[in-house]
């Protein structure tokens, strides 16, 4: 059980309520998942993660929906993610998903959860043709910022 | 080596600039990690999870910076990622952890994942007293989609 | 450094030779990758993980190559696999993964990393009507083995 | 609950039912289990997974049965996954492993994990003396295969 | 359901209940959580596992009792340990947390989670000024040692 | 490059120093690895871990030191734990681990990852027959305790 209480619309604060809104007219549906009424308890985590979610899964972009949804199936089944397996594989369907993709998937991921382990217990060295070559040069400042760091003399910039 | 070219101020498309400007004048500082040079080689991505780390990261909240920092830490220790434990331990330093500190991270964190293990092992049901019983109620659409939805007669609506 | 050596052709078993030819064969290539090469240690293992991969990966199926080489990046990726990560975004590439996918993939990769912590942390529950409710009923067993079972008498069955 | 219906074997196709079949001969057993009802979903799966499954961790090798679970195992805990845990704990104690082998097991497991977060968390470099140094030589490619290619002219290779 | 018995108090080997009285003393609760009480089928196991737990949870150190909480959550949830998200959440809230405060800690180990994605996804690699530099000295055994193992002559140092 | 300084013998303080010579003493070898080096930079990390590793993997008990080390290993690499795999690697093989043996632990380890997948993936239930069935009774607290719980009367115990 939820380690908080699902918010329901009507008791959602405001903030909480524009996501709601939000999430029904862009699914056009007056349904909202779990995971949102449980974001709901600290709204400003749920107005991030709905805004990212919507931006990077539901705007058109150059992979399909399905494919999309298929990417976040095969990291979640991998992380072994109950919530997100059942609510992307009704997603996934809704997309055209069906058994036998379904199981091309399942092995497929499988297949790499596999491969993964084979390279890193007999720890294989990356091939030369595979390694990507860059002429990488180091980060150069803009001349506008070393201004402002003369400036600013002594006072030593702080690093995050 | 990074599977992209690391971007530099002078070549980065306007987009990629504002967010390196806005890291420098975040952090007081000239430089960009390569981090950020990466994922410069997608300007949406790296406008997205630079907003993300700065409002999550940096701006004031509940927790102090350290304790952020030890949290993203013991996240990315338990993950192996190596530019994350780099970096991040470079972050926490500067807010103010010594190797005790240090050494008191990296003993909960190997205790913890040693104890997911012990209680997955023996498949350990969770205490009645530890499981949270809230009165949750299913979920109730507010009256102005359900008259939408009414309007929008027999169309089904989409899930996404 | 790979913890065995790294087989040549020249040296190596029929059995082991009979794969590399097979390899090369159907890569239309002469090149053979290091991974195979350390499997080449142990022949068995080399022939069954090869067999495989030849028929989820390369034989034609429902989903397109590159799809497939996505969703094992995403899982390599999520699983941190330094050899599978440089191996398969040179076969992404080869069938047609350019800077803007892979900025997509690497993007929902770590969305579907962090909605997955999201949906654990708050333990949320998975929604009713995303639950799939079968008819199943429990195993049962054809005739002819209930048959032999009965003949074998006392005869206790082992599980394995 | 399964994301795809449990097949039964009186419904199962053809090709189902035979790994169905060979499943219970191998097992002198009359009972099929939940993961290969779920995988007779997609018959080519299931063939190839009961068959890696059989080769594997049936056939008789170097490593006794029981510790070939054990491996089994620690995996598994170390993925949390709970049918894995289940059903392969069941098979251990049919090979002879005891509450206090198991306690080993857990043990060993969850330090396993603790350790490996204390190398990562401190980035420790591998002992000199742990590194492996063999006289690997690049890749040579048969004959053959060189007079093919050659033969195949300005024809590109593929990598796949 | 446990794959063990839970023991009880009055059932319990000597050895157990010593701990069994230790846990009670230490919380001044009359509770034994189901944890222990699975570990208590193997004593030396429970025994140990205490131990660590007693000194590096409960025991006083430089960072407060709460912290250490949240560490060992952001562990528990990124390995979706359902046993210990529950119990160490309850333990997070009797020193504190309160639902913003989890809030916060949810987003910043789903942006960890992220994060680290990004930076495996595109192989960054440690900026030099995150890079550590000491001057590491090869390990130099104390005089009494070598002399111990002068003595012994020919005898074989094992390394375990 | 390790996080912390590499501690060597001499200028060690009395506690590492202490636990560097019972290493030596129980390997019965004047070499340290750089783990233990690299953990006392915090003593009392260094301490309880390798009073742990000393009780759980050099001890004698049921499972045998090889099967120990493959558990140790099975772990490490479904981690992907490069320190841990080179060294235990290393301990296995002086235990007598050879290439045959690598192979069939290696394949083991992938095959698991594949399995506990598949089981997650398709979300496939534990059979019947599988789940253990103990009738386990609430916890039972002993009189001593229940009697010094009611002397201290309205005192809250405290949960931990």
């Amino acid at each position: 059980m939820a380690k908080v209480r699902l918010i329901n619309y009507g008791e959602a604060p405001p903030a909480a309520r524009a996501v709601f809104d939000d999430i029904m007219a862009t699914r056009d549906s007056d349904y909202v998942n779990n995971i949102w009424r449980a974001l709901a308890s600290h709204p400003p985590l749920l107005g991030r993660f709905w805004k990212l979610m919507k931006e990077v899964m539901v705007r058109p972009s150059r992979l399909d929906p399905m494919t999309k949804e298929l990417v976040y199936l095969a990291v979640s089944i991998t992380n072994n993610c109950e919530y997100c397996i059942n609510s992307h594989i009704a997603a996934a369907r809704a997309k055209g998903m069906d058994d036998a993709i379904l199981g091309e998937l399942n092995e497929i991921v499988a297949l790499a959860n596999a491969g993964n382990r084979l390279a890193m217990g007999y720890q294989v060295e990356v091939d030369e043709r595979f390694k990507t070559r860059f002429a990488d040069k180091p980060w150069k400042a803009p001349r506008k910022m070393k201004k402002r760091k003369a400036q600013a003399g002594g006072r030593r910039a702080k690093r995050g």
